[in-house]
């Protein structure tokens, strides 16, 4: 559960689901996800299905415990190939992350057989809003009620959509020394997944400056000037939007599952 | 420069100001303040006015770089007169500062000799947002501008305003185990400064109970659900509003400046 808009990200081998666990608390920070996984640890009911079993699970007890993103390093940043078979961790998981190459994915999902993502906000650090809880907490319902229809035989048909795609991570203008010298344009400020066109203003220098956005096609900004983001040096990641049809999905034959969990 | 709405305290006694001392970054995650001292630190030229020499301060650098509120304890509640007495820090300093009894005064306007104290915001930590920048930046010339026509001998009449007079510090419902039970409500969410009346919802619980304003007469919220203020048990500060007649002011008879720095 992390900081931008929502997206939903799905590789499903058409074979029945049996667990699931939702994590929240990756970043400690992140307080949505803070609160709902230290509630559902508690009354865990509101979780549960008839044909899988669900658990929650607070990822970084430490980092929510200081309300900080991590304290060593980034854990959403630790899922690599490298990490995971160095023997300190050992999950039955395997990487079916689209999109991302598998040497990159270093990202939660990774140790998931199938993964479900949820990105809500932007959301200020350190701060639980009922809005953007209540958002996560329907969105974390609606994946458990499609896994559950699904392990019940429920053909879901195919349909279009559009995804936004990773084009390019932008970085802050910066000065001689490193340091940032120029802020996001109140223009682009909370316009995630707002078309940007050439020209338009992305940046201002603190002498009021104005820098434009100098690529020829439009792009689709997304997490914008994220406080986390500053030490990764992305003041926001630019996208494209792509129309795709998602095909029919429907549980194996002979795999249906009748109700109740076996 | 804080976390919250602007509030403008100034305890002036009618002699020429010489010497003005800009912070930002007392808190290292507050960014507008951190941003604009960096920035004025390597030109200084826009806080220059005719009749007082002004320097710009970076107040915790250490903070600053790891971009956390403070490191080991709270530099805004440093400032105490106990603190302040220990040998540890001198500086020719009086509290002037109104409404605070002098043993609480632990803040950063507690070493100054007039001190006019900006909070911007709610502004999310971590984050330069070029609004609330632009705005700060504005609030901190009009102090400036003000201070100079003082110093030159403008007469200022009085004039009759509302403030909003602190009346008390709201925790967060907690469970036995101390645990915040109840986040904001969405309906408080974001409406510092606006009426509550009693009977109206403040906090929600994990189950969607609301839990309503059990006081007798209209208050005004503000500092709501900050980041920085959960570590202090608050999750607003509901004050009072008052009507003030503010008296007319002026430099000493005998002290005015001619429009240049002796």
């Amino acid at each position: 559960m992390g900081p931008s808009k929502e997206m939903l990200n799905s590789a499903c081998q058409c074979s029945l689901v049996s667990r699931v666990v939702i994590f929240g608390g990756t970043h400690g920070n992140e307080m949505s996800g803070v609160a709902l996984a230290k509630h559902w640890l508690k009354e865990p009911s509101e979780l549960q299905r008839k044909t899988f079993v669900a658990e929650p699970c607070l990822a970084n007890p430490l980092a929510v415990e200081k309300c900080v993103r991590y304290v060593d390093s980034d854990l959403n940043r630790c899922f690599s190939e490298e990490i995971l078979s160095s023997g300190s961790q050992s999950m039955p998981c395997y990487n079916y992350l689209i999109d991302i190459p598998k040497k990159d994915n270093v990202y939660l999902q990774n140790i998931g057989k199938h993964s479900l993502c949820l990105e809500l906000g932007p959301q200020p650090q350190g701060v639980t809003r009922a809005d953007v809880l209540s958002r996560m907490r329907e969105l974390v319902n609606c994946g458990l009620d499609f896994i559950d229809l699904f392990n019940q035989g429920k053909e879901f048909p195919s349909f279009e959509t559009d995804i936004y795609r990773v084009l390019s991570r932008v970085d802050y203008p910066r000065d001689s020394d490193g340091e940032i010298s120029a802020i996001v344009h109140s223009g682009l400020q909370d316009k995630d997944y707002v078309p940007l066109k050439p020209g338009h203003p992305i940046f201002t220098t603190m002498n009021g400056e104005d820098l434009l956005y100098d690529g020829e096609t439009v792009v689709y900004p997304t997490f914008i000037n994220e406080a986390a983001y500053y030490e990764k040096k992305v003041a926001f990641i630019s996208t494209e939007k792509v129309h795709l049809k998602v095909p029919a999905l429907k549980l194996e034959t002979g795999a249906e599952h009748n109700g109740t969990l076996q």
